[in-house]
């Protein structure tokens, strides 16, 4: 039997010090289902009673019932104090999570120059505030910062720390490289070094990626003694990013024999990167390792016939492995399984030899090609699909659309959107204002089908990203509009692309109603006239 | 005396192997200037007479007089031909570089099922391609290509491979791990296993990253006896990219004590990353190691007051050892002292008791509270503080605009603004059409301001990102604007923030030409007027 390993993810916590990376608590709380979906063990939330959304994740996350443990984060108690009075400890208490990731120095210099204190008060902290969050009944994870930085300097003093939070009842002693300066052959020796004089805890890496290193630093921890490896989706965090999680699961359960993750849940890797990446409305790069669109890509002649011929030849694993998949930019063979297999889970069924079939992949990878996405855009994708299979009806003949966006100094902006459709030969043309030109768009369209759809009533947006495309030309690229709809039941994303926002936008609120009303049946003309009396006359 | 490792570039060769990276022959002559006055020892240009770009690079690259050895790539003969009839070898020699890398197989597996060949053939192709090079005067480095993999299938084959193209005369052995998929300890002991044998030739290391692990396994083969490191800049090459320079130089130099460049030749490490990224026309992951814009840059409340008092709290190197700098991030989690600093980076001296330093701190905050995110966006910071400071003069007064997107059924949509400013009691009315609604606000608001300020021809807007801020209430929501722009010299990021992406556009638009203009001088009226006139007349 392989040994095991703990994935610790704190993407919500460390993951959002990152530049340009913010999360409403919404995006929080959709990240730690996907990660739960995925199998990582610890869910690190935010910092209780930071802010208001950290206040609602810890809130809320507790109603979706994961099978990982939501972590809080927090410090020890301040210099000079007492834990039981201590409001950072108090608000990890109160926030209702299971396990605590408690941050203390174990680096003297950062005792003296960042805390200004003793090296002994500092001990005292680490002891007193860990002993009291185990009395409360919490799982504590004693995070030691700048743990190799403080071993190479004080090796006694790094040591000791470590040994006082073992004593105090820490489940975990996870180490730091919080500056991510150390090299790996440093990490492998020092890691030994506190493996052989653990006695009741286990061992935890955190390795940040400042010299590209992270994930070789967590790989040699792990084979130097610890079980737990914290890192981040993508390698999101502060400055450089904290260790890769996408990298570090593959390479510990693919290549290095360590027992992680479910295969099956290995294969949602990509989609969960991805997915992560959307999210945090982050550009992935191509190339990352495992998980982008680049990582089983094959450009060179000679290496694709080599391919053609055994995959091993250029790939170190089997794509799908972890649910990626072989580029082939030659060959057409790519993403049709990938999209019949999609149309399987939907219940549709594809002959892979029809020529119909041949056509709606092709479609499809004409549209990738122009920059849709339908990663994060599965009813657009169920549309196209559907609409192949001879399933889909138009919602309204379209005839235009026009949108005015008009600001005079010193009055609030004005946005007003003017429609003009046709259902059955019946001409509706309608305005709306609206809160932005999205928004006047989407009343002006509700507007024009809900005597036809009533059902359009309990539908709203709930979510919009707008992402450019090509970046060499700005404002005049092309861009991609992404819009989350939710009824009480469901969500569903629709995709738009076009040079021009606007279009983008109709293009995908057009689908998002469209899947909306999958299997809802219109109302006749008359019935919508007598229904519209009705209204006015009651 | 530390010991030397020499550094081989193969950007403009493997490097252009990755996904979206195509250079012409100019691009590849600029980039070696470039690289040739980073220190670098080699510089391997391409495959010559693979095409007319890399004849030319080959051809043009003896004017430059560079130190760096010029490299030309190839692969051993053809199997069952003789080494002097060979086309390729023939336009090696004809190259005029002095050096070649030589690619041949050493994994036992691809010599059957690529080269579809016998093992002994393969060995004879290697020593005689190998050998006619030398006689004919080359400096030969011979690639192993998949030499981890064929050890690991196969040893005694991937030794006698090395063992030939050492009698041969090889200068260096290159141990390649094409696929990417070795681990770091594997690197180590294979490494040292052939660091025992050989007599003659000095080893070199190729990696790749698709396992995140290239520059770990770099620095291992180094520990283990190689003393040449092969690489591109930022990493770029097929799939997942090879191993990146910029961090193998500074992690070689700075902590593991190689000598490896000129100290002042590592000052150059950032700028040249950036040039070749801008060349090669690439986005530059904020985050990447030793050179990125983020690679310093501190984000969180507590960080930042520690790295007041010392740097070294929360920076493994100091920037300015490879050309970088420090930068603190302005955001939510921030406080005060993120805002001197940066105003102090600014040269704005700002005292913290003084109450118009209060006001524009807590605007700032407001502001943030509001959704601007200053982090992502220096100049907008940078112009409230200078307006807080009484430097800015505003470039216009805003009367109003006008926004109008137009669709009708299979017509192209058509985006139109219209723009009233005025200044200097000079009423100006502009009307334009654009690729989208922003870009057209961007043209109209440029026509109305060229005249008054002609510098702005120069600048233009290099990406445009869009971020809805509260996804509760969607299309109703506020949205946060990024704009960047850049002129030949720098670039600058701006925010805006509305319920109205228009309006939020418009803010950042208004921002990034008021900062553009910083410090220029308006030109006045009559000038303007017979200016205009010059342009009719002529």
């Amino acid at each position: 039997m392989s040994k095991a390993v703990t994935i610790f993810d704190t993407t919500l916590r460390d993951g959002t010090q990152g530049e340009g990376i913010s999360l409403s608590a919404d995006d929080k709380l959709k990240i730690a289902k996907k990660l739960d979906q995925l199998g990582v063990h610890y869910i690190e939330g935010g910092i209780p009673g930071s802010n208001s959304k950290d206040i609602e994740f810890f809130k809320r996350v507790q109603e979706l019932g994961l099978s990982a443990t939501v972590t809080a984060f927090g410090s020890t108690r301040r210099k000079d104090s007492i834990a039981e009075h201590d409001p950072n400890l108090k608000r990890i208490l109160e926030s209702g999570a299971k396990a605590t990731s408690l941050v203390g120095k174990s680096w003297d210099f950062h005792v003296h120059t960042a805390l200004q204190t003793t090296l002994e008060e500092n001990l005292a902290m680490i002891y007193d505030s860990i002993a009291y969050l185990k009395r409360e009944g919490m799982e504590v994870l004693f995070d030691a910062e700048h743990f190799f930085d403080g071993y190479k300097n004080n090796p006694e003093y790094a040591l000791a720390v470590m040994r006082k939070a073992e004593e105090a009842g820490a489940d975990w002693l996870v180490m730091c490289d919080t500056n991510g300066g150390t090299m790996p052959h440093e990490v492998h020796d020092i890691v030994s070094v506190l493996a052989g004089r653990v006695t009741t805890a286990r061992l935890g890496i955190h390795t940040h990626n400042d010299c590209e290193l992270a994930v070789a630093n967590a790989l040699n921890a792990v084979r130097a003694g610890a079980e737990q490896v914290q890192g981040t989706m993508n390698g999101y965090g502060e400055r450089c990013g904290n260790a890769n999680l996408c990298s570090i699961i593959p390479n510990l359960q693919l290549k290095l024999g360590y027992d992680v993750i479910e295969p099956e849940q290995l294969q949602q890797l990509t989609n969960t990167a991805r997915y992560v990446g959307e999210i945090a409305n982050v550009h992935m790069p191509v190339g990352q390792p495992f998980v982008g669109t680049a990582a089983f890509a094959h450009k060179g002649g000679i290496h694709v016939s080599a391919i053609l011929r055994d995959s091993r030849t250029y790939e170190h694993i089997a794509p799908e492995t972890v649910g990626n998949r072989q580029r082939v930019l030659v060959s057409e063979l790519a993403g049709q399984s990938n999209i019949l297999s999609k149309a399987q889970e939907m219940g549709i069924k594809f002959d892979p030899e029809n020529e119909e079939t041949r056509q709606v992949i092709s479609k499809i990878k004409d549209l990738e090609h122009q920059g849709y996405q339908f990663e994060g855009a599965d009813a657009s994708l169920e549309l196209l699909l559907r609409q192949a299979n001879g399933e889909m009806k138009e919602l309204f003949v379209f005839e235009s659309f026009k949108m005015l966006v008009e600001k005079s100094a010193g009055k609030p902006v004005v946005s007003e959107a003017f429609i003009k459709l046709n259902i059955d030969g019946n001409s509706l043309y309608t305005a709306a204002e609206g809160n932005g030109p999205v928004n006047a768009l989407d009343n002006a369209l509700r507007k024009a089908l809900i005597s036809y759809y009533p059902a359009l009533k309990n539908i709203h947006l709930s979510d919009y990203k707008v992402r450019v495309l090509d970046d060499k030309d700005a404002t005049a690229s092309k861009v991609r509009v992404l819009i989350e709809s939710k009824d009480a039941a469901n969500s569903w994303s629709t995709v738009g692309v076009s040079g021009n926002v606007i279009e983008a936008s109709w293009e995908a609120l057009v689908d998002s109603l469209r899947y909306a009303l999958l299997g809802q049946t219109k109302m006749e003309h008359e019935e919508v006239v007598s229904a519209s009396q009705g209204l006015v006359n009651h």
